[in-house]
């Protein structure tokens, strides 16, 4: 079994020797800067998953590829003048910052529909489809984002964050060929990752449920949901200590 | 075999009924509007290619369906203020005038997303596959249009409006499950789909290769890419009445 570092050194490697579509020509420049400098976190997690549920862990890449396409789509968007508005992504000048909106809408459009086609490696429809639900997903979180629809902060978290983080572990499953009755534990530790991860996300940018709660509350429920996804993963018959590594450093980041 | 009227009136109810993903919420009414009022000249393409290679129609929809999707996404983006900066589209106030440049950005994403969750219908991923392929070449076309890179305008339209032609068929093909080495003479008949469609595109709007070469001449290349796709035709083994007709109502639309 793979560490979770080593593992991001494989997504690393593979994102970036990954050949695009050749007839983007020149856009593949803007598209290779907006996956610049992410922590890879869902496609880690996916190829542990996958790993864990005994596939070859190159055998996962292009789908843990797909997730970080489908994220760095999701990012390029978020971040435009007419959403997010924000200048500032990792560090560095957003993508419509650094190559102008049109190039990063159509950026933005290109990397999900590398996505699909990566997803699309495998013989089975399965991977992709999970993807799409995901996506969709998200976008459904999206629009309840960009239309001030926050009453429901939790269905908005659930579906922005969590529906990637539930693909990560699912899209992994479909590749080591994990049968769908036999994946039913195995999706209940996914469905706890989103509530972590956004929590932690909260209390570093002392926003969503610290302004709501409190930092107190924000970290008790971090906790709650760190140890749910630990007594998940002991539902799995298989070794997932370094899915368990994951969550811990999941819980513990500070960026 | 259905005419190109009954295939179109099939594309309207199954557009019309199609049940778009739950979570996507209001999103869902923008979407549908940018898919009002098109011509279905991809989907029935789709269809009537099914037919002829003999797969049920009504197993073809949800492909057919797809190819539409993928056809609103880009229009919806290509409308944007960044982009061509269209304020009406089908005579109807573009999505972005009509519902706000951030639903805009993202009720393009979402077409797209859903077109891969239709095309992903099937057993097989060669389906969402040929889509992937298609799409990714037509945002290359996009990107040479919003760069500004018009020196090789046969490229630009290739991309830009061929792969999606192409893409119909192919979709088609393996829907009906024709194996990939019977597929050639089918394909080459696609390819001469898209020139047509842009070429009276051209002659329609008074630009492109009639503002290069003169309204003579594009007639003149309309009408023997007209008879090359009728040629091609004669070299697939299959009934291919309704595909010819679709063909010359291509030649001669005026809308």
């Amino acid at each position: 079994m793979r560490s979770p570092e080593a593992l991001r050194g494989l997504v690393e490697s593979y994102l970036g020797e990954l050949a695009l579509t050749p007839q983007l020509g020149g856009l593949a420049e803007s598209m290779r800067y907006a996956l610049l400098g992410g922590k890879r976190i869902r496609p880690v997690l996916c190829l542990a998953t996958g790993e864990a549920a005994g596939a070859e862990v190159e055998a996962v890449l292009p789908a843990a590829a797909a997730l970080e396409f489908v994220q760095a789509f999701s990012l390029v968007h978020d971040d435009l003048p007419a959403l997010d508005d924000d200048a500032v992504r990792r560090g560095r000048p957003s993508t419509h910052v650094e190559f102008g909106e049109a190039v990063a809408v159509i950026a933005g459009d290109a990397l999900l529909a590398e996505a699909f086609r990566l997803a699309l490696a495998y013989p089975t429809p399965a991977v992709a489809g999970e993807l799409a639900g995901a996506t969709l997903g998200m976008i459904g979180g999206q629009y309840l984002d960009v239309t001030g629809q926050h009453g429901d902060r939790a269905r908005l978290d659930r579906l922005k964050t969590g529906c990637l983080f539930d693909a990560a572990v699912g899209c992994a499953l479909w590749v080591a060929e994990v049968p769908e009755l036999e994946q039913g534990p195995w999706r209940a530790f996914g469905a706890e990752l989103g509530p972590i991860f956004q929590l932690v996300d909260d209390i570093l940018d002392g926003d969503g449920v610290v302004l709501s709660h409190g930092e107190e509350e924000a970290r008790s429920l971090a906790e709650q949901a760190t140890e749910r996804a630990l007594a998940r993963l002991e539902a799995v018959e298989a070794d997932t200590s370094v899915l368990a590594e994951i969550v811990a450093g999941l819980a513990v980041r500070t960026s």
